[in-house]
């Protein structure tokens, strides 16, 4: 079978960058489409905590001032439009069924920015969940084919929002898994998921293998439920 | 968005069980199949090294005893089909190349058996490593297509082999994320990963969701080569 090591016998090109070196991205303003559901709320409350600044957008502008004022630590909410433009960085944290729609009508907005992707396509039967596979093969594939313009990446599939919107909880044990096509972009979302305390940004891929860090989604929900817990995941010898 | 915990709204039937009261399996026989691969071959060091019987199999006879030898801890080697017959559990580490076919061979081999698939179907070209997508959706489905009279597991998919096979490390920092159909198959699944040494089988799903564990292995070759590493991953909150 093929074992993840396999690339160790790869020949190396050139000395490394120290992958721990990253960006300051404390002064970026960060977008949340979607940042009225339980992730994004729960994402932008954490960014904004952590001293970010922090845009929630939604379709209409009153639900993203509501959920901005009910978040507080000075996060403001926008239609998703006026969101995107006046953002550095736009997550998109938006129900699967509605991505494609959201992402098409943004195209202008979104131009130029840094998208980070954290959906997850799943399916829900009586057996669970399980993986939808969408026609570009990801989510975050579907929203770079959508967004020529921007820079698009993929990261925070894997967190809890249960525990991500708790206040009493200080720190967030867990990694960030970081997908994308350009090391400049990846580096950029792995300190904004630093800023976080307790959460790392590990850079995970290409968008081509986004698929997989999604869909483990499923699997994590099967984890909840046998074990009762909110799981998320830790990146072992790094 | 999906997140991970929504399936704490769903209605809870009965009073689980503790899903860490794993039976004993120290008495049982395991079989690797691929044993003299790196994979194979770490996993049976391990699993011997922790006080498991194990045979390791490979097409030639020969060859596995000469592999077992190396492995020492009493590993014996045998043909595949002997490997299987003589086994309880018998996990199959072969190339994703023969997985099919070795598996049609042995089919009455492996019937009754417990089988652990931790095959991981990638393909590699300039840009790395990504998942292949086996007709019945996972190597472990294809196992299951295959061996209608086997109880098939999938397991063990995100180790190092170049770690499991150092002599000089005692502890493998790692969960094994376990998938199955079956509580009593999974369950002693679990039970054969917490015999090695800082290894905890957790549970993680049916085999529908096996694809995304399988093709994860693509994003931690992609960890191992920035970060320099062997890369596992642990489970957190459980």
């Amino acid at each position: 079978m093929t074992s993840s090591d396999d690339v160790q016998q790869a020949p190396v090109k050139a000395p490394a960058k120290d992958p721990w070196d990253l960006p300051d991205v404390s002064g970026l303003v960060v977008g949340v489409l979607g940042g009225t559901g339980d992730q994004g709320r729960g994402l932008a409350y954490r960014l904004a905590r952590a001293g970010q600044k922090v845009i929630v957008g939604s379709r209409a502008a009153d639900r993203a001032r509501t959920a901005a004022e009910e978040i507080g630590h000075g996060v403001e909410g926008a239609e998703n439009a006026e969101c995107a433009r006046r953002s550095d960085i736009v997550i998109v944290a938006v129900p699967w069924d509605g991505h494609a729609k959201t992402l098409e009508a943004l195209r202008d907005d979104l131009a130029g920015k840094l998208v980070v992707d954290c959906v997850n396509p799943l399916g829900f039967d009586k057996k669970g969940a399980y993986a939808l596979v969408p026609d570009e093969g990801s989510a975050a594939e579907q929203a770079a084919a959508l967004l020529p313009d921007s820079r698009v990446t993929a990261a925070f599939h894997h967190l809890s929002a249960v525990l991500l919107q708790d206040e009493a909880i200080d720190e967030i044990d867990t990694d960030v898994m970081v997908l994308g096509e350009s090391r400049a972009d990846t580096d950029q979302v792995q300190a904004l998921a630093a800023r976080i305390p307790g959460m790392r940004g590990v850079f995970a891929g290409r968008l081509r293998n986004a698929h997989q860090v999604e869909s483990l989604v499923a699997n994590l929900i099967s984890v909840n439920r046998r074990y009762k817990v909110h799981a998320g995941l830790r990146v072992t010898d790094i």
